[in-house]
């Protein structure tokens, strides 16, 4: 029998993405990318994902051994069901993994993107070796995914490591989720966005870069502009940055507090910033920890595997599933 | 051979308490209770301790498979080492197990006091049969104990689990460990004494009966007397014990997020106020997290085991460690 191959699948909001892999490795040997197309319905997006695969697979599919795949929203990886997409058509209870083995006759293991990315880069990126990891995104929203003692935790019924909803800021702004002053409502790249612009109207900032860059026109104004003018040295989007950053930092010394891991990996756009966001991050997570004990022999690190964070953890995830499986029935 | 037989210690700043344990049980066959005299020094206290030791045992001493102790402060469990506990006359980098090994000529154990009452509630307590616990203990300080997906969580070297030292109110009141607006510094026994006496001297609370309890003396309103107060129906005292159940629900949300226990048990004197405080803290919890699927199948309880519940898990530590060193060796 040939080399068993591996599939791994990232399902966005925009684009589908799908991988063929190589056992225990994570780089692609063919990649596919295409458009989700949400708002053509279920059984669109279901074709599409079918024919991603596929071609990610090529004259391999028939030594294809599993598929990961690497889904938003809560879901609960025991059922394989999506239990909540909001940036995919508003899908509920969505058995996704039942629907994909039908349609392609092979195993198929669902994850939430954030877990999954953290598993990319547990097992092939920053994290690599260590067994207690802290993998937060900050982009959009701020997601996470925890190693603890070698293990991925997803909780009772899948719902861990949702960080960007821990509280941050007692009766702060509003969440996404509907209620205030969580993690993601004051440091995410929407939250750094829209309190800039708040401010910007409000008349601070007044020699602030921004105003230039944006040509006025302060719609224009969003995390990623910010994060340019602070790169720039704006000393008014360097302090909005600083900001976000402090309060990502002070979460972070929460979940040492917490977890204890010896590494925390940051992965997602607003990660991508560098040193303008990271060093406040430290700086705060240092400051709200009670012992050394807990960051001297933690480094913060940038993730290392980019925007292939997802596929490669959805690659990872097929093999530790296959692999998972195989160690349970040999052991039965 | 005769059955084997396990020996639980608790090692507290007052007090130091041994019991005799049979497999799997959780009902002492023979306990003591003896002063710590951690005011003698450490020669002192260790003698102690061998003595509690065997005084448990009696004629079972060559019985004895292994020992497990339950003892306060930041400890490493890997090295068997207290790594600073200030209850204990300030003992810092002590080698615990190594030296009751020597003494005892037994394998010996050694977890944070909080972890470990959180064992003896997963193995024996109000979280039997629960994969994902989590345990709070809240006394004089706020400790925890997590059980994620069947296993003791507890870090890269050993600090997991401090929930007390969660960011609760930025910028708010001095923690014990020197930082402010921790969880323990909000909510703890100490602080519910420490900020009704504020109040009180600063005139409010002009008709509540802790005037009068306290004999006129302020400085005698502790968290057990405010509580006291509460379940007698006086108001402002009921409103402190809210305050501090709404800032630990608060935190148990943010821990729900992370965690996603299948249930969470509260330990601790203060927790012994029932549902004056648990109250509060549900409400709380379920007004901050951002799905009922965080808490619809996730009882908030009373622990079971009470006072015993760091005996107990100390006797569950021996018996797990035990258990997990055979099923290496066995599977090596």
């Amino acid at each position: 029998m040939a080399e068993p191959q591996f599939i791994g699948v990232d399902i966005g909001g925009t684009n589908i993405r799908a991988a063929r892999f190589r056992p225990n490795s994570h780089f692609p040997e063919h990649k596919i990318k295409t458009l989700t197309l949400a708002s053509g319905g279920l059984d669109i997006v279901l074709e599409r994902m079918e024919a991603a695969v596929r071609d990610a697979a090529g004259i391999h599919f028939d030594d294809i051994a599993a598929i990961g795949i690497a889904a938003p929203g809560p879901i609960d990886p025991r059922s394989g069901t999506i239990l909540n997409a909001p940036n995919l058509s508003g899908w509920t209870d969505l058995p996704l993994q039942r629907l994909m083995e039908e349609r392609l006759g092979r195993r198929v293991y669902l994850g939430n993107d954030a877990n999954v990315a953290a598993l990319g880069e547990w097992k092939f990126g920053a994290g690599r070796g260590h067994n207690d990891v802290l993998y937060l995104t900050i982009s959009t929203g701020i997601g996470a995914g925890l190693i603890a003692g070698g293990r991925m935790l997803v909780g009772a019924s899948g719902l861990a490591a949702e960080v960007g909803h821990m509280l941050a800021v007692p009766d702060g702004p509003m969440c996404g989720c509907g209620l205030r002053g969580h993690l993601e409502a004051v440091a995410s790249g929407t939250a750094i966005g829209r309190e800039t612009r708040a401010r910007l109207e409000a008349g601070q900032g007044v020699g602030s870069l921004l105003r230039g860059m944006s040509g006025g026109d302060l719609t224009r104004v969003t995390a990623e502009l910010v994060g340019a003018a602070a790169q720039a040295g704006d000393e008014f989007a360097t302090q909005q940055i600083t900001e976000a950053g402090t309060h990502i930092g002070r979460t972070v010394a929460s979940l040492l507090h917490v977890l204890n891991p010896s590494i925390v990996v940051f992965g997602g756009g607003v990660s991508l910033l560098g040193e303008v966001i990271l060093e406040p991050i430290r700086a705060a997570t240092r400051a709200n920890t009670m012992s050394v004990a807990y960051w001297r022999n933690c480094p913060m690190v940038l993730a290392a595997l980019g925007d292939d964070a997802g596929l490669v953890g959805a690659g990872a995830l097929a093999m530790e599933s296959v692999r998972t499986v195989a160690q349970f029935v040999a052991g039965a």
